[in-house]
């Protein structure tokens, strides 16, 4: 469809653009954003948005997930990490079904159309349902088959991920794949040489869990003989990297990650509170020039997919931890819900920005509330006061998926799915 | 008005009743609960509120915040706090009318409508302008003119104060006062001793700021030659107190402060990270018995005054830096909301819960959004996922002041005029 956005407040990200303009106009031809200006010319348009008084940005990159979780929002409170896993969390995904799993990722799917987000980055099992289900909601979506050794069929593991290969990967625009190895801690040498193999033969990025508590780093530290850095050092060159959470590393721990070339990170910071895993040093990775972005994790630790506040938490832990309120400025947060997360997932040239060429992924909010007035920094408002419920439109690959916060996917259904999933396996 | 809410999901924050119970109706007759009961009958019923679906709590209490400076939100970002007062705060504050801060305190009441807050503690200047607009907008205030002893009016703001009790004190069902010195670091003993036996002669609790940072510690060691809790334990006997911020505090100090009989604290994790302050050790007061209850502080730090977003940061903060997911509940959380809000404003036999004589006080609010469903934990999900924006109707001494999202104040008028306020004085 050819849409014409007008009128827009425009926060583009791109790097070739000023940081905000105003009275921009943004012609979309089918998938593509194709002219970025002023009184673009209406001709050949089938459908006008206009954006007057509204804000107009790249939708957000949410860059780890698990995404079926959502039906575990809120299972978690006073327990820890291995309580939940052992005596909740587990028992209930035995008994997961594939449209369970179905429908579990449409309500993750919801409230990223909902709350802004246009690309999501997924690592759990049953895969084959998550990307249905990305495909009827139209999101934009990286997965993976988890990869792991616990058990013996990691090389079964490897073979499911190899056939959503060759069933999905290069035939539909919205769906990517990495190879997501769940951990160093619940795999092994062995198998992780393979995983990196793999990766290798593929041509995909990498994605894993990477020190996200104590317990994880001494684990891994029992089972190679060696620091989880030494091991990356050793065991992951010439294949990029996305590494989840990365809490407890030191600051040299992070000047050598920072010269592995390809490697991003994916900060969680409401999950990794959550859990009780502590505070990740994003301000030393970004002095050393580590590629940050931004996840979520799934909901069963990290409450919702809304990346508003994760983006808030991102900037207020890093001023308080530090006690510098200087250390962090709203637009770097901006960029890495943004062209940071595209990076992270190697999309940079398709989406991350609103620029001409790339794919039209493009939400649009308003600040006109009683919490984001009077608007004194407009980067400031976005990151500390903004809700996901600002957004009024969400497109993604150029489909209008939300418009003034009518959504095109029947939510009621989904919910009600979602709750007699959770009441039936709990 | 006699008004009925029925049907509803009723979290009441009760020590005498259930955590929730469900279907039930509220009877309000004028300012005051009469009845909480299941099928309450109709009979003289002014105005009858469908709450089915929904949850019913007591409003939220912010016990820290500095009203007027709405209109500063977001001009702080790249600032540490001497460059922002000095540079920014100052010079501006030095051009307010008494009608820009009428307005300015209109804003700040919107906020607290529109996310559920019922009643707010302050603490600023032209304090007069403040209350008029809280009896305007009829929304349930606490404050002072505020005290300290910088420049050589310390005795006149004592005499302001005094006016200010003269002309509204017990006259206004709404408005209540306590005795708010700014600080030790801002003070010296001679005035605070003056402003001790002020509190107690007008029977007043005294509301200050406490070691909110580093430098404010060091500068009560230079000016009292004597450690905070030193100071505290020798020159604020016999007097309630309420300490907002309290982030630089040992074990041993925290210890110190809980034998203190009538002591409260105000949390205010946003701003204390924003400012680059750190992060208040809350559990060890919990465990020490302390009163806490929370607080946004003014925009210009606090960002806004939407609690849901205190609760969720309080939670998640203290979990993590304690790197212990089990270490505070979502409950006791709402109850710092709430409940705790209101014995450190000495105000809980009047709001705080909702109970058969208490003033009606009262937020309805929807889980009904993708973010917050399935709802497997209600508390979790309302610390968590809920947003101000979820709050539908809001009920300040019997009198709704929002229903269904519509406010009966007219927003538009009042951003507007905050918008040309900010503009003229910046």
């Amino acid at each position: 469809m050819r849409i014409l956005i007008q009128n827009a407040n425009l926060i583009s990200m791109s790097e070739n653009r000023p940081k905000i303009e105003k009275n921009m106009d943004i012609r979309i031809n089918d998938d593509k954003i194709v002219e970025i200006g002023k009184d673009l010319n209406e001709e050949g348009i089938e459908k006008i948005i206009d954006a007057k008084g509204q804000y107009v940005m790249p939708g957000f990159v949410n860059t780890h997930a698990h995404i079926p979780m959502s039906i575990f929002r809120e299972t978690v409170d006073g327990l820890n990490l291995q309580e939940w896993l052992e005596d909740k969390i587990w028992p209930m995904e035995d008994k997961l079904t594939g449209e369970d799993i179905y429908y579990a990722s449409c309500l993750s799917y919801l409230e990223m159309i909902e709350t802004g987000t246009t690309t999501i980055n997924d690592m759990y099992f049953l895969t084959d349902d998550i990307i249905k289900a990305a495909i009827d909601m139209k999101i934009r979506l990286q997965t993976t088959r988890t990869l792991s050794a616990i058990g013996e069929d990691g090389d079964t593991r490897i073979a499911e991920l190899k056939k959503l290969l060759n069933k999905y990967k290069d035939k539909y625009e919205n769906i990517t794949f990495n190879v997501g190895v769940h951990g160093l801690y619940t795999s092994n040498p062995k198998y992780i040489k393979k995983c990196v193999d793999f990766a290798k033969k593929e041509n995909l990025p990498i994605h894993m869990h990477f020190c996200e508590n104590t317990k994880e780093v001494e684990d891994i530290e029992r089972i190679y003989n060696r620091k989880p850095v030494d091991v990356i050092e050793n065991e992951f060159n010439d294949v990029e990297l996305l590494f989840a959470h990365c809490v407890k590393l030191s600051e040299d721990d992070i000047k050598r990650l920072s010269k592995i070339q390809g490697l991003s990170v994916s900060h969680c910071p409401i999950s990794n509170l959550k859990l009780g895993c502590g505070i990740s040093n994003i301000k030393q990775m970004m002095k050393n020039g580590i590629n940050v972005s931004l996840g979520t994790d799934g909901q069963g630790s990290g409450c919702n997919l809304d990346m508003f506040e994760t983006m808030k938490f991102t900037a207020l832990l890093q001023k308080g931890i530090h006690e510098n309120a200087k250390c962090i400025r709203a637009y770097d947060v901006l960029k890495m819900a943004t062209i940071n997360g595209a990076k992270a997932l190697k999309l940079q040239d398709e989406i991350g920005s609103i620029d001409v060429d790339k794919k039209a992924d493009i939400i649009i909010f308003k600040l006109d509330s009683s919490t984001t007035n009077p608007i004194n920094d407009v980067f400031s408002d976005i990151v500390y006061n903004a809700k996901g419920s600002d957004v009024q439109t969400t497109i993604i690959n150029g489909k209008v998926l939300m418009e003034n916060r009518r959504i095109i996917n029947d939510k009621e259904e989904i919910i009600e799915k979602c709750k007699n999933i959770i009441d039936r396996i709990k």
